[in-house]
């Protein structure tokens, strides 16, 4: 297990200054954790270049009246059972569902397994939010 | 309850040519469909930026041994119940957790939320993907 | 040389009748001009996907009381000559300059250039815009 | 004129490994340059928020033989003289011309002018790469 470390930063003074205010106007951060903040953001997007292990969510709206959309959405989440970790379904209203996957795995194959649901016919729209396991991000 | 439509759109046929490509190249959608899609995310960006009636997905990954965490993420989310849908959690290991919350509500207030929240003490990542209630999005 | 062709597309009415109001609202582009763009830019998202020849602008924000600043960015111009097809340079205050930069050349090789320009000690602030050379994008 | 202060930011110690090793994998910048980085980005999106004086540039794709599209170009730019610095014009083939715009203003200025130019008919792309004036910037 690792511990704290204390590192120290050289930076203008204005911008200092300019950065503080940033923070507060934001509400809660202070100024290590608005860099630990920016340090990680950093870090995750070097997790999905390097195809490295990660999770993300997927979200999808659509209409569950397109013949054979309910069926098909989870068949492939059946086939790639492997990634899927939970799947929570919300009925927006009549027609419209709100279906919103996590999913744990490489990059590249969460990227794909994301297209695959995205581009059914009947999905209205659909983002693949990527973001860690944590496990290497302190 | 509205009905299809057809309406035709002139293109230089290499365009569209290219465009069909593209299309076969990603799987599953023709050209209406891949057009309605360009549709559809034009009118949702529109949705957000009108601060119309939206929903959205606010995923947070955290370390449950922070202090207090979990109580404040609690406590704000039923704060804003009217906004909040339904919230997933997963244990992603020892540490760190995965908290997907499903939220419908007016644009402004629903960043508000997701600011509130991935500011919190304690979050690693914290990203909001905003989506539609699809009731004006056929 | 290849000539305009006419496609139509099936929507649901409702769907068109709010793009229709969306085109308005943005002003100049009709129906058939919005879909043109659209297509366009996943054409232009496709090309720099697929490593083909591609334009672009790499935009720097640099202070020139920075030692050395000004001829490490010329030096690395010329070394990449052939990507390189223009520059022009905005005197912004006192210490501050915009030097924006026009690049042609395959989407890998001009990626690495803007990296290595944006991470120059000196530089506050860089980007690069992609775009196509417009010869298979009519 | 203000002057470098140091300031220290607590970290876990294998989250500043990774980051070290990612800014090495990104060549040139230090572990203080990388932070500035990543404060400067915050402070210049805040910038074009809060409505403030930005400068930007505007890159428009074309094709010259759009009949009235130059002059058109070249009279909005005329109009918002006040927000325009310089225009850069490369001749990419036959038909295709890059335009780039160096400008400066108030952010939502700039977007509309953007926005108006973007939406011309022949202009096949475009985009607007939001930057600062730098000055309070350091």
């Amino acid at each position: 297990m690792s511990g704290l470390v204390r590192f120290s930063v050289s930076v203008d003074e204005d911008l200092l200054r300019d950065f503080d205010a940033l923070c507060r106007e934001r509400g809660g951060s202070n100024r290590s954790e608005a860099i630990r903040d920016a340090i990680r953001r950093q870090l995750i997007q070097r997790e999905w270049e390097a195809d490295e292990e990660v999770s993300g969510v997927i979200t999808l709206l659509y209409d569950h009246h397109q013949p054979g959309l309910s069926e098909r959405l989870t068949e492939i989440q059946h086939y790639t059972l492997s990634d899927v970790i939970s799947t929570t379904h919300v009925h927006v209203d009549a027609r419209n569902c709100l279906e919103v996957i996590i999913v744990r795995g490489e990059a590249r194959s969460i990227e794909a397994l994301a297209n695959r649901l995205i581009g059914l016919k009947g999905v209205k729209h659909g983002e693949l939010t990527g973001t860690s396991t944590g496990k290497t991000l302190r």
